[in-house]
């Protein structure tokens, strides 16, 4: 009876041990996901909730042969995850500044009725783009990264703009300035490349390497604007 | 009368002379027609055969202004022609090369029928293609630029594919393929820029002002492929 009674009551500390680790894991996981959705509002990469571009991995292999984009250009991305990973917030700083300086651009980010920048869109927006900085360092170009091509070129274009963050701004980015922002941010990262003491010829060839990814990237982007066979 | 004579066959001499150097300069001028028409066929750039280009000059500061695209740019686009005048040729080889070299690429001056590329259709466009490299050096953005890059566009799209030419290829040129142009282009230029004896520095930022005017103009040549308002 004694030896039955400490059984179960080991049996029922062990379950009570269980049970709280599970509220426990429960609770971060819950805060965590919170957390997530605060600083990344919107960021649906990799989940169910992103459709399968059509654009399909085999043409993209086409369209990097293209443009002269190699192994080495991925290894290059992937050195400048780790330097740039640090530095998203200063960087986001620059391009925002210039975008917010500059009137035709900033227009995307205003009110469709007043004109004036809209603080929160362009906050949302924002913790967007530090992600968009780190998945383009990683450069896992697989099918997740395919398929969330297609879903940013859908949220510039009118079919999702401004759906993701309920924003109450112009219904479309005119296409044109996508592929120009590739100089601006190319630009504006080298500096930030630099920074940690990588040699000369590694922030050049990061560099370049940027430049590929950001303007294929932004030719992704544009396949909504255009008709099928088109693009 | 002896005095006649000699005024007569004097005038008679002169309008002789006149004559001949009237049928001297038809000849010279046609010839130098003939030649012109047979290097650069189909080019009609600054002609009234070109439209204006929907896309104003206005808009198309604004499109600088977002890419950067400066008077230092233009400085050293000029920098450049007389660098490149002289070895057109040559970089049109390593142009051609890679386009020949490469499938999908190739595929766009392929016969529709066969699939093979049509050398006479490769030819008459190399021909524009060496006067692109030194229009794009002369940098001189003006209306007629602007308008030629409209016809550049509608040449690549279903309105004008293959018809300078009367070329039996396929009907279009998918846009993704141009803007990604932008990379072999200015990467296969930058020896040439170096070539003949510009310092290291110039010769960067000769590159880069390609670089910018090169992605600038492949932007221009998508008007065709979107709709009023979405471009």
């Amino acid at each position: 009876m004694q030896g039955n009674l400490k059984l179960i009551t080991n049996k029922h500390k062990t379950m009570k041990r269980i049970y709280l680790i599970a509220l426990a894991s429960l609770v971060i996981s819950a805060k965590a996901m919170s957390q997530e959705t605060k600083a990344v509002h919107g960021y649906t990469y990799g989940t169910s909730q992103i459709a399968k571009s059509p654009f399909t991995l085999e043409e993209l292999k086409l369209l990097e042969q293209s443009m002269l984009f190699t192994d080495e250009d991925v290894k290059y991305l992937k050195m400048s995850h780790d330097i740039l990973a640090g530095q998203t917030d200063a960087i986001l700083d620059v391009w925002y500044g210039f975008v917010g300086s500059t009137p035709q651009l900033v227009y995307f980010f205003g009110n469709k009725t007043t004109g004036k920048p809209d603080g929160e869109y362009l906050a949302k927006v924002r913790g967007r783009f530090k992600m968009w900085i780190l998945q383009t360092a990683e450069a896992n170009y697989d099918q997740n990264w395919l398929n969330y091509q297609y879903e940013i070129g859908l949220r510039h274009y009118s079919t999702k703009k401004n759906k993701t963050d309920n924003a109450p701004s112009v219904p479309i980015i005119n296409y044109r300035y996508i592929p120009a922002l590739t100089i601006p941010v190319i630009t504006t990262l080298k500096p930030f490349l630099a920074k940690t003491g990588a040699s000369a010829a590694d922030v050049e060839k990061m560099n370049a390497a940027w430049l590929k990814s950001v303007l294929m990237q932004s030719i992704l982007w544009g396949q909504p604007y255009m008709k099928k066979g088109e693009f």
